[in-house]
């Protein structure tokens, strides 16, 4: 293990975090919030001579491996996490250390799920952190190193490989370090262009830039109590575009800039996932109409388009309390849960693209065993997948599994329902936010322990990292020599 | 296709099926049961000649690979099965035909979910009907049939293998219709062993008979009420003993009376199976313990162990009922629902191999990351497993998971609770029997619509017959010429 490297990256990222709080410093300005302003400006000054301080000397020894990479990468998130924590804490909107760490962790991670019963009355620059934690941590603070900080292209691939969300990591250009700029180009794009629609639809600047991050992000976090159900229908429309638009694998922009409309269009993982959404919300509205949850189809429709993107996107924003609908609809918008969205998307969960390896490589082995001369491979997006590949996301729904069940296992121990444990843990690793019962829509996760908190605070950095990174820094391999 | 030759043996089936059923003549007999009687004796003697005139020419085209062996395995559960449930609907005991088949599946595929909301008062001979399903499911009928019916060797090996329960097939001697021959008596032998045993520990003759046929088949249908907990307290031990001992991998059997000890004991899975039992059971004794649901100690050492053996087992039988104890216990005994017992045992689940060579297989990746030079075989019992078979087994979680996700999509429009309906298809499909909720001990199956429970069937007998033989059933391109 190379650990100057590791700790010259650290240092650089303290560095970066304190750029950051820039932005709800000057926020905290213009709504003249005092007490923000100075633990904001706090955090900055200090983070910004430590981090300089601690990144002076460029390490000779540059050698960097998939092991570095993950170790650096969980190391990262975790450090992200504690100092995000601290304008939470300071500030005393959340006066708990851990919860204060939990809903920063459930911010990076775009979860969304909150440990606070009330939103309205916490100071606007507090607030804005709070979401821009979710456009940060959509896109992967590593990435954005990646695209602004000098290093070398060999540990940037392994950077990039740990932080980047799907089976496959797309390489668009040679370089990885372009390949982060157009990411981000991309990602500030739909950004603008979300913000400019949510304003011209009625809200104000500062709900538009918020929502945007919590949108885009796929996130979750919602600035006022009555969450987006509050917010003009059109408004709401918008942020369905927006969500599903953010669960699409980005590769699929980047052919659409570079006007190759075919290979976007060649993608397997957007049909199946926009057909999965439609074939869903369709289903949703039919049950929640004939329930009489909403008064007429349309609006039937809407709000079952509405949730439905939100939980397949993993952004966990809320119109209606999906919570009280009927268990047809619940059940499914669970097993959505665990789906989540595209590769190379902000998106969490298990991904599409996975799934249909799995599904594809079935379908291959039931057709072997009924014509065992017929060996084939799995193909996606036209091209044959690797068996490598194939291997690692079978291991992968393994690990998922077992993390899963594990964690099911020890936040039982606080008593609460089977439906709420079993749903905070899918929501919380697949980064989606609400679940059902104790911890839907209207609900929080407060009242779990400080124990069950750290357990599902794992959760949410092992999904968003895509299992393996957590794994490795906990495994006792890594650090042996 | 062989249509000749699945057609020929699922005649010589039918036959098997109307002697089987001189057994509950008998008891129709011995208790002068006059409706039973004429019931039992009318499908027995129809069997015997349907049977017997469809078997009559042995077909001369003996081509038959796996497909056939496939096809042969599931439609042979569900002429079982179907067959089975005509004496429940004609004597009256289920007046609904659907309920009798769910109760028929649920006794062959040794699962123990039940429509009834009482046993007492039952016929005699129907009583034994049910539990003695058990008894044949547990081993499997056609490796029943192997060892009597003269087949050829070819052909035996398919079907073998798409009924016996587990990864890798366990071909003791080299022909397969010996291997059934063993596997038979040392089934036989157990069975006799506990009939003595709790008739030594106080039990009537006919209730240590139709017990032992729920325990050594891991079914789990009581013939009282009351169910276990009704029965002294030795003779729950003995159950215990009994059910634990029908969950080892029965290759352990043959060893020790091989006088081969050392390859007993090299069985990895065997002893995973018993440290999981014991740690899992330590666990549920002190949590209810300390929750007051038992007054002494060893009290709740033997309830906890009780009801964790069965569960594990997938036997489904009750002295407490588990459904009001602690949520850490509840959702312990879930996860263990899930896994089940050891492959090539009567029990069901996913299998203790199975899970470890998921294991180690991620364990093996998650070393293969850190030290990309080492490159690892997966090991199990001291030999290496081959790749196809790792392979097989990820495709068998993936189909499994599957399967689950949709049942319960599928049950959930009746609108019964989450955990109900979660539970109850785990319950199913790993052929255990109770679940939490509404299908907990006390509880059944008998509300769910007549759709659920054609969902379930299918869960029950994909379950028992480990996936393969009713998905390849079901495929079209089984059938396509």
């Amino acid at each position: 293990m190379n650990h100057k490297i590791i700790r010259y990256i650290l240092f650089r990222l303290i560095t970066l975090i304190g750029l950051l709080m820039i932005l709800p410093t000057i926020v905290a300005i213009i709504y003249s919030e005092s007490k923000s302003f100075s633990v904001f400006l706090g955090v900055l000054i200090t983070c910004i001579i430590v981090g300089s301080l601690g990144s002076r000397k460029k390490p000779e020894n540059i050698v960097f491996y998939a092991k570095e990479g993950f170790v650096v990468t969980s190391l990262s998130w975790i450090l992200l996490s504690v100092i995000g924590a601290i304008p939470f804490y300071l500030t005393g909107t959340i006066p708990n250390f851990v919860d204060a760490l939990f809903e920063t962790v459930s911010g990076f991670t775009t979860t969304g799920a909150s440990i606070l019963t009330a939103v309205d009355g916490m100071d606007y620059s507090v607030q804005f952190w709070r979401t821009f934690s979710h456009w940060i941590g959509g896109m992967g603070v590593l990435v954005f190193m990646i695209a602004i900080v000098p290093l070398a292209d060999g540990y940037s691939m392994h950077l990039m490989r740990a932080e980047a969300p799907g089976p496959i990591v797309g390489k668009f250009v040679p370089k990885v370090k372009d390949t982060a700029k157009i990411l981000y180009l991309i990602y500030f794009g739909i950004t603008l262009v979300e913000i400019i629609a949510l304003k011209i639809s009625g809200l104000t600047l500062y709900e538009s830039i918020t929502l945007t991050f919590s949108t885009v992000g796929t996130g979750g976090f919602a600035v006022t109590n009555a969450g987006i159900g509050g917010y003009p229908i059109v408004s709401q429309a918008i942020i369905i575009i927006f969500m599903a638009l953010c669960g699409v694998n980005f590769s699929v922009y980047y052919f659409l800039i570079t006007k190759r409309p075919k290979e976007a269009l060649r993608c397997d993982e957007m049909r199946w996932y926009f057909g999965v959404m439609m074939v869903s919300a369709s289903l949703i509205a039919v049950n929640i109409y004939r329930a009489g949850i909403t008064q007429t189809p349309f609006l039937s429709f809407h709000h079952a388009m509405f949730t439905t993107v939100s939980i397949m996107t993993t952004t966990g924003f809320g119109t209606l309390d999906f919570n009280v609908w009927p268990q047809f609809s619940r059940t499914l918008l669970f097993l959505l849960t665990l789906l989540g969205a595209c590769a190379g998307s902000t998106g969490g969960g298990f991904k599409f693209s996975r799934l249909l390896i799995i599904f594809r490589t079935i379908k291959n082995e039931l057709s072997f065993v009924v014509h065992p001369r017929s060996v084939k491979k799995v193909y996606m997006d036209g091209h044959s997948v690797e068996s490598t590949t194939v291997k690692s996301v079978f291991n992968y729904l393994g690990i998922y599994l077992l993390i899963m069940c594990f964690s099911i296992l020890l936040i039982s121990m606080d008593g609460f329902s089977f439906e709420t444990n079993v749903t905070a843990v899918a929501a919380t690793l697949n980064n989606v936010g609400p679940g059902l019962g104790m911890v839907g829509t209207t609900g929080n996760f407060s009242q779990f322990s400080a124990f069950s908190k750290i357990v599902m605070m794992f959760d949410m950095l092992a999904g968003r990292l895509e299992l393996l990174p957590m794994l490795i820094l906990l495994s006792y391999k890594t650090w042996k020599k």
